[in-house]
């Protein structure tokens, strides 16, 4: 009876975050810090690898960061000036343990530990094809691929054959590496997820937001570049450019919804963003009503954005419980339509006989979308208006973020007005797609060359899509069957 | 390492939530339901009693509600159609289960269950003379002298024996009793801690808050009175006024701070009483700054308030983590200063250059003050001000609200240039006490007979403080010094 | 699915072992291995309380000693020189937490805490009387009948109260308290459980049995005496006899099956008693076979006594693994027919076509009996014979040993021959009465003044059945109704 | 301050045990009895592999197999009518749950898993030469090795590819596989550690001795001959003899200590085995006292031996606690020396005065032996003699054994004498190695082609030990040094 929480459910999800720390007293704890500010992006398990100069030391653990990282004993035990540490977003299936990064392998060139944010698109073929040469894999992560790849490839040093692994990949991938000799990050050439550099003294900070590096009080120096490969050892930061140049699409979605408003992304104040996002709004879908109703949390700087823009007061007509980061398993069959009320609650004095604007971030399946209206008409609302501070989702990513079956996405399936009648309200509009790219920064979305991968939009994908494509990809995942009780 | 959280921590805690539930299929499912909308009134421990016509079960736990009582298995051991369910807040000391509500006796009536939230200001002398007599204390509860007085009564019937026992305490009590007939519901002559009774198709729901009334679909009937004593039994509800007329007194801080915003207590939103009290503010303390910044979340209300009055702009200039309901312990000593950028962090983008307004809820320590400033001065504000939405905290309560020794009271220690020097502040102001009886819609403080208590703020108590007086209390304290490990 | 040990299961079980230790560093632990080593007389819990001069420290968890009480966590924190700890059979129904000894109450003189071997057979007719003026019960244990009675004497000492409260019980006893002032310990006036005293250095113990006494290397001073109350203080040891002097009549089955082989029991090496029991049996019951078989553990003294006394070779012909202090839940129901031989093997090599004798040490409802021959029987044995080292047990125990209704109980159900057959063994033989008394060194049985307690062969009790012949008794137990999930 | 059983610590270890069902309804679950009665081969760790057709099901867990495999819930998950189990033992450092068997592997036929009781002695130089060739280690097991021979074989069917790889290890295994076709057993080509056949209805099952055949009410057909590979499919069980024909030398420990006493290992009883001991030891060395103790429980067959060839009396002077399956964490440093009573006592009203000789199985360390004669003198004996069941241990076991350093085993450092005075008994002997091989059996050793390996009493190796020749060997471990917290 498991009701995962079910707001956030009718979101897309961002599957991970990265830290990586290299050179600090204390660098698990640092890593710890920086895995906790960056919870938002995968709260299934977390794990951190360090190295102290001899050996490696892992500790991974279901769950989130606090309760399974903030212990002196488990930290303690991971000695070494050089940490990396990986969040992870639950996706469907396999959600055991040795599916927890970071990954390590024994290599013969010594110990190689990798956490991965972003997708490996055609994981299936390379895994098909390393497992007939003899490699045994121990997860049913597409990361491993890359652990064979390199394990595996005849060139030399260990970077060589790091780069020859890389380039067989196809996908999105921010990823961070610890070696015996040190860390190396790199970001694919697309740059479709995020990575930030940072410094806090002496040591070198990477993450997948500047928030990590805020929590640990570091300086931010710049993104990593799409298609940067940056090695630190004890000889100093060399950064590489082993891919052509390729022209960069970071994720839109960043900015949308999955990066928090306190991050700095690809140059731009998320916040800021999601205010421009909801001033675009209020210029191109305006509406006559008493107040700005945020669904809380992530609606709220575009409630603001719209609500400075059009000079309609901001109001809290909804109260978001403080006790909802844990999920609450609905006691008794009866009762379990009340579930929704567990997590927000209208405010009714605020409510009752007014005309309210709703403004949120995304509609993914529309459930969500469907039970608020209703609750704020239950609370007394006379007319109830929906904004949406971002395109109709109408595709599925393959690049690291959980998305339902397209048959699942309401754009997918419906047009604006039938979307309308279907969540019940009395308008319903979402910013155009222009009207974000110019929330980012640009002056037009260059439909020849995109500046942004919105492919969730879109239907626009920056790469090949080889396991979707592989009429054989449903034989090979019975290969991946074992359930481990 | 253990480190609460350091802003929660530097607030005033109501002690406890209850709520009852009288002849409704599924009583324990919706009781838990409104302790998890109760939850922000007390997160140490919960449990619920229930009756099933012949036997009474209990689940008692440390920890909150979700995870403790969403099991199937759980709930579905509470049988019967009547239960109590009651949210302790962790006070000093013991945090044994024993001393978690609701407490159960086998009295010669048959069982009696209890669950209160206020605190009994004589129970020190009470318990001592009981001991003398024979009685047996299970825990060190000053709610379990009531069950003992009821035990002893010489009264012959129970609801004689409860009124006979509340007549021998003095202090503050909202209290729900199941018995093998029905459910007894009292609030003290004093109307000190608030109770709700509100209505589910044929059952009674009485509740601390509103918000469990919603959360389970309940309409809300009405306040129960200071001094009314409900009977539910089968034969239906029954009001008594057991005890003299005495005029109400109940508390003001529950507007202030600890009710929810969603809720309606005693008649006023507290969402808007909160926004008026922020509007008193910025009449009373206007500032010429660029922007008003709540410190998330309790904050929120009163600047939306200040702001809409000022006309100046509302920002979110801090940013709260969605997963700081948890306690983080951090690890490492050498970054436990790193600690308060786990709750919250600037968004520096806003703030950068800017003159802001802080508007928070209150001042205890003012430790919180003091470092939630110096993160708004790292990122750049140019002048902070700070307006604070109720008076000088300056008194300990002894009605069920953990304050911290008056020694530790920043207000009692200092006047406010002292304390804008301390919290290095551009400048402070607090609503003055005619400001707050405004925003709860009163005309002025009636000093004579004032209508609410807010001794916290003036000093002035209600009732007599007998254990307070009391020059032998350190002796009888001894007497309840065995430790459970 | 749990499957208790279906062998032990077939036996009477001691509800209940207790030691005290006065005046030692590190009482607790020294506790903690006597309660090790009468782990035998109870498994379902065990608890520790100290004193360390100021406060009283306990720690009581359900399951075995080891695994509870060898943290150094645990012992840590039960600070002081003085403890008592208990070990607890679970008997049927409640075996919640707060059943589990020592039962600790604040009394008006202090401190109390209470371990008891024993059974109170009036408890319910003075709880029921205690209840009713206005005595709150914190268990179902009727151990906690004592502590209110003590509780509410109108006696000024704690010492006279005490005295008082035990004149007021009937049935057995072996008592050790804990009090600010020091330990108490008692033995019912019948002596019809053990407890001995023994000195370590300058500190004294108490146990159950002198296996305690050896495993911390205390020497053995003598039994406590039937009737005897010891009190020791900073100022020494005293002995009282506040009861009237009655003939005593411990329990001969201590010696027949509750007491471990190594201890010495009110002057007899039980290992040597059952040693003659079976050479008793050897001549009252002699078999034509070609070996004697010990049904282990048990049956093996007495079998090595029939062994030298008959001339026949002694042989393991059954294997007991070392892995069933354990419960082993028996997985899939198609094969729980197999779970016998979880603990057991037949060692066929030695069974196989041989005459054989088995000796146990008692029958009780016969099920091991059948299992055990045919066991066997299916290894190939020629003959089996069965030599029983007790009397058939034919009636309950109301004095803290755990028996199964009279109605399971196959002595009390059938004859010999029709045991015989039950249990198909070529023949079956019962030591008599007399061969067990001269076995502890008695002549022949006093039947107008038995020098034991054996109601368990002969049903004559040594006191009054109160509860049992109290005709409202089923009313009084719904009393205890509450189920603690 | 963990104390493993002290007495236990001071014996050579059997490394593993393993159990295969092939064909039966509830496989799991009798797989699962079987290693409960094989858990004296090794107590660290369990798992069991299922396969159910479609899918492979593994559950893996530290601890005993009660508890971890005994409830409905586990043994459910575990579907298929085929299935393999292992018991592992604590070897030093490595406790890890990826170590613990069986391995299961996705190779490009499909899963396969294997459950291993042996050792490969040049297990460190082939890991080398596969990581060498890209092959990544999930375990620091040197069973993995086979699965990675196994993947990286160039020959087309599973069949050879095993064949292949076993071809290349060298050192003792009898090992169970588990693929999507059926079973593989095999026993290396002396048959150093034992393996059995037994059929259950139309199933066969196969495990390491016959006492789990027993549990399950299974029949025993044979010994795996060693050299023998069985392939147990839907067609049938087809044995092979892949490797060339060799003289075998099983382990002759075998007898003296590691299997049960109720096994028939390679045609003998065990207990009649070590009742021979018993009886050679008798007569070579004779001593004149009162009276045959064993040491508890390995020592009680040879004691009955030893008793029954000198017409002494044997007779229980040291009694075993039932509750020693468990460690005991000896709580309080100042008493742990009295640890070593928690699990033997002295009989002393039996030890008493008396001439006694001791009967054990071996010496290994000799701290053992020195506490128990110690506590028969303490007990009061007059005279202590020592008989050992065994040979001198002089040297390491490399076979699956863990030994201590040799430095660490007595004999290899002292001659008897010496080790009589470092013991402090009376007298001391051994049994001949001649008279060991006259009870099991043989007339006499042949030294030129040893009928069994006595390697640890002899020194004589049947096999190469590569990897301790290998003078690169401590470099290779530390590629092995990551510690999983």
């Amino acid at each position: 009876m498991l009701t995962t929480d079910p707001w956030e459910q009718d979101h897309l999800h961002e599957e991970c975050g990265v830290i990586g720390v290299y050179g600090a007293e204390g660098a698990a704890a640092l890593t710890a810090l920086g895995l906790h500010a960056l919870q938002h992006r995968g709260q299934e398990a977390a794990g951190i690898t360090t190295f102290d100069g001899s050996d490696f030391h892992t500790h991974r653990a279901m769950g989130h960061v606090a309760g399974n990282f903030d212990s002196d004993e488990v930290i303690r035990q991971l000695k070494g000036k050089i940490a990396i540490g990986h969040n992870r977003y639950a996706t469907t299936g396999e959600t055991a343990l040795r599916n927890v990064q970071p990954l390590y392998a024994e290599l013969s060139s010594g110990g190689f530990a990798i956490a991965h944010n972003g997708n490996i698109s055609n994981a299936v073929k390379l895994r098909r094809e390393l497992v007939r040469r003899g490699s045994i894999f121990q997860s049913t992560s597409d990361t491993e691929v890359i652990i064979h790849l390199v394990a595996t490839s005849t060139y030399r040093t260990l970077l060589d054959r790091f780069i020859d692994a890389l380039k067989q990949v196809e996908g999105a991938y921010s990823l961070l590496c610890l070696t015996g000799e040190g860390m190396i990050a790199c970001r694919d050439p697309l740059g479709v997820r995020p990575l930030v550099l940072g410094r806090l003294g002496d040591s070198y900070i990477l993450a997948s937001e500047t928030v990590a590096l805020d929590v640990v009080g570091a300086t931010f120096l710049r993104a990593v570049e799409p298609g940067e490969l940056i090695v630190i050892t004890a000889r100093g930061l060399r950064s590489l450019r082993p891919f052509g140049i390729v022209r960069p699409r970071p994720c839109i979605f960043e900015h949308v919804y999955f990066s928090r408003p306190d991050s700095v992304v690809d140059g731009s104040s998320v916040y800021q963003v999601r205010k421009r996002i909801g001033a675009e709004l209020a210029r191109e879908a305006p509406a006559d009503v008493d107040m700005i109703v945020p669904v809380p949390d992530s609606g709220v700087p575009a409630a603001i954005g719209y609500a400075q823009e059009s000079g309609l007061p901001f109001e809290l007509g909804i109260i978001r419980s403080h006790y909802v980061g844990r999920t609450f398993i609905q006691p008794g069959d009866q009762i379990r339509n009340l579930g929704v009320k567990l997590k927000h609650n209208a405010n009714r004095a605020m409510i009752d006989g007014k005309r309210i604007v709703l403004i949120d971030d995304s509609i993914v399946r529309g459930t969500t979308s469907l039970k608020i209206v209703q609750m704020m008409r239950d609370a007394g609302a006379a007319e109830v208006h929906m904004r949406i501070a971002s395109p109709p989702t109408r595709h599925s990513c393959y690049y690291g973020v959980d998305t339902p079956a397209r048959s699942k996405l309401l754009a997918a399936n419906m047009d604006v007005e039938r979307m309308r009648e279907y969540i019940k309200v009395d308008s319903l509009a979402f910013v155009s797609t222009d009207g974000l790219y110019r929330a980012v920064g640009e002056e037009i979305r260059l439909d020849d060359a995109p500046q942004y991968c919105d492919a969730c939009f879109t239907g626009d994908y920056p790469t090949r899509l080889t396991d979707q494509e592989d009429l054989e990809v449903p034989d090979q995942l019975s290969m991946l069957s074992e359930r481990m009780i």
